[in-house]
């Protein structure tokens, strides 16, 4: 079997690049010469069979994830189903399932989640292979690294179509962590996990140590890595620190091994960033990391707004987006305060699907111009159907709509007869608009 | 009687100007310097009694302003007086007060909320002698000049402190909108009253042909005058056009003329803007009306987003705001909906706050970053207490906190014994989270 970016190196069109490139609306020519030089990745685990592919990176749609999963508090499987439901009908191009319930759960939860899923599915195995030693000899660090690539074997064997590997909390990192000191420390829990592995055995962290054994793996399974970022700053104090720019450099240096091993990788990138630093942490990841895809989480622009942080990573996505970043992971209602509900999942999928959208207007999407177009016509002629025709949740609109106005209302309740759109139309003889 | 901008220039102290800058830790000299300089302005019209003054512009605390009233088709004072309470409980920083029902009850309306406001109040008194002049002659275009300039007169005197007034909708804007077309036509209310009337009686706005008029009236009562942007896009596709600039070039001219008069003045911009032209927009803005505080409304990033529009503001508003605009003006949820309930006003004014407090970190403010220091000290510690009272929203956070942990939980839900807050405190020795 050939990895995607094996094949795309070959000059072959892949079914799961043609289909990308379908649903792109793409040259298939131009996309395969992206996935060869490893600037754009196609997560298509083939053992994933409900799978629809989809692309990631340079001159595609930015995408949004949504994080899913139970935890040792809540460990209901059904409600994480219906949260996937929910994800996938908002909008999310791809789901990650982050449980860390006891371990014979969570197997089951990542078969059910990736049977039901065609959406990419997401993990992060460290998770896992933690859990289970907890519950097999005690304690998170009594993990071993034979225990953790099994692990990744086996979510791979599943198929898992890309996994978030901390390969980057290395001893360099750490030592600049201990030296420089931080407000909020490290809030990665792959993060956090390795750190104490490390602190514990006083060794190196193996995904780091034996990074070609988990290229091996990855390169058998056609598995994306997802180098991800333990380091990333937990408050816009600590962001571009010298943790993690230190982390970022060791990912910049994985990136081209992945890609010589066959093996597609995207990179992540932080966490808590004030406004003003977005660009710059994001071309920074793409120049040290070689153009690599690069998946944001937020970047949520402030501390203090626990309740709205999928509105904090809104502006920080949209920012990020704009100056190059390729994937969005989504942030909920409840981010810093609990495990979200389905409805809190709702709203980080839009509240990230605005960000992105916002995003492609910046960076040229003639898609996403096309769509704005579509929806200010209609709104400049009171077509109320046009506009939920192309709005991006047509159910929540539709029934604002109709709370907000009495019944068989023309215009709005905002304005009633003294509707700007009305008068214009009216007073410049551009013809009544319709009702 | 002095303006602040009389008084400042005469190197006086005002209470007001006194109160400002206490309430934001400035050297009364330098905000002094600002308001004589027309950099800033301090709204507080004397008449509005129960008034706590406030500053808005240079190096003063990004502003929020909330728009509450009545319209046509959904009259209930009660509801907006309401929303007054949630928008200042919320922490809007000024209110306006734009209601447009029958001509008695709107002059009720804003007395009512006047007595009730300790914010300044705002006002677009084109609206009242609009439905004053559908009243009384039948249609909005029968308003006479006198009729208007007899409405701001009146709102002056009863103590509203800062008045929109479309003076940049003239011929020569009006000739650029009709040669050039939009998408979106006039999506302003002021603006398109303005229109229709100089349309029908081929005459020049009055309130730019006898601008000194507006500027007697304004100095008399110490009303700010905020120039209004008729020409506002209303999406993103009719953004940054030749129309919207010709009433910019045009604020630019007024804004020395009123200074000159000793009147407070701020400029207002738009509207629907994408992303990467915001700062742009701020930036010209600036440049174009001599440092002017500028007042923007939203901008609203993508059109597609109805029902969520308080987050496509928040998104444009952080970047306006880092840019260098003063004061964003809230977006509700029921954005091109309808009118907004209690509760969208609550979520419009916390999204605003969310965008004006982000741009203050990233404008270095000094308050700003002690805020997120301490929420993200107190969020390392587990300090759920010490995270309430530093939280944007404390009721949200707390009942988001309750809803969704068991009772007794030590970190949350999300991770529960793993929380990599706790585990790293601990590996790295830095002691153990109190609880």
């Amino acid at each position: 079997m050939s990895t995607q970016l094996e094949s795309a190196r070959l000059g072959r069109y892949s079914w799961q690049l043609q289909a990308v490139a379908e649903a792109e609306q793409l040259d298939p020519e131009a996309l395969r010469r992206r996935v060869a030089a490893g600037q754009a990745v196609i997560l298509a685990n083939p053992a994933h069979k409900t799978l629809v592919p989809c692309g990631i990176g340079q001159g595609l749609r930015v995408k949004v994830n949504a994080n899913l999963g139970t935890s040792g508090v809540l460990t209901d499987l059904a409600l994480e189903l219906a949260k996937l439901e929910v994800a996938v009908a908002a909008g999310a191009d791809t789901v990650m399932d982050l449980s860390t319930g006891a371990a014979a759960p969570m197997e089951l939860a990542r078969r059910e989640i990736l049977a039901r899923s065609r959406v990419p599915v997401g993990t992060v195995p460290v998770y896992q292979a933690a859990v289970e030693a907890m519950e097999q000899r005690g304690s998170v660090v009594e993990m071993t690294a034979d225990a953790l690539f099994s692990v990744i074997e086996r979510q791979a064997a599943d198929g898992v179509d890309f996994i978030t590997v901390h390969c980057g909390v290395n001893r360099a990192a750490l030592d600049v962590l201990q030296s420089t000191g931080r407000v909020a420390s490290v809030v990665s829990r792959g993060g956090a996990f390795t750190l104490a592995w490390m602190l514990h055995h006083h060794r190196e962290n193996p995904l780091y140590a034996e990074f070609d054994r988990l290229l091996d793996i990855a390169r058998r399974h056609d598995v994306t890595l997802s180098l991800g970022d333990g380091m990333r700053p937990g408050s816009v104090v600590d962001a571009s620190d010298a943790a993690q720019v230190t982390e970022l450099v060791t990912l910049g240096q994985l990136v081209p091994r992945a890609r010589a091993a066959g093996v597609q990788v995207m990179v992540e990138g932080p966490g808590h960033v004030p406004l003003h630093q977005v660009r710059a942490n994001v071309e920074l990841a793409k120049s040290l990391c070689h153009g690599a895809p690069f998946y944001v989480l937020g970047p949520l622009v402030t501390d203090i707004a626990p309740g709205y942080d999928h509105i904090t990573a809104a502006i920080g996505g949209a920012i990020a987006a704009w100056a190059g970043a390729d994937f969005l992971c989504y942030v909920t209602p409840a981010e810093h305060l609990g495990l979200p509900t389905a409805e809190h999942v709702r709203e980080g999928v839009m509240a990230a699907r605005i960000a992105a959208h916002a995003a492609g207007l910046a960076r040229g999407d003639a898609a996403a111009w096309a769509a704005d177009l579509t929806m200010s016509s209609a709104r400049k002629a009171l077509d109320w159907p046009g506009q939920l025709k192309v709005a991006l949740d047509a159910e929540r609109a539709s029934s604002l709509r109709r709370a907000l106005n009495p019944d068989g209302t023309r215009a709005c309740s905002m304005c009633g007869e003294l509707c700007a759109m009305d008068m214009v139309a009216k007073a410049l003889g551009t013809g009544t608009p319709r009702c």
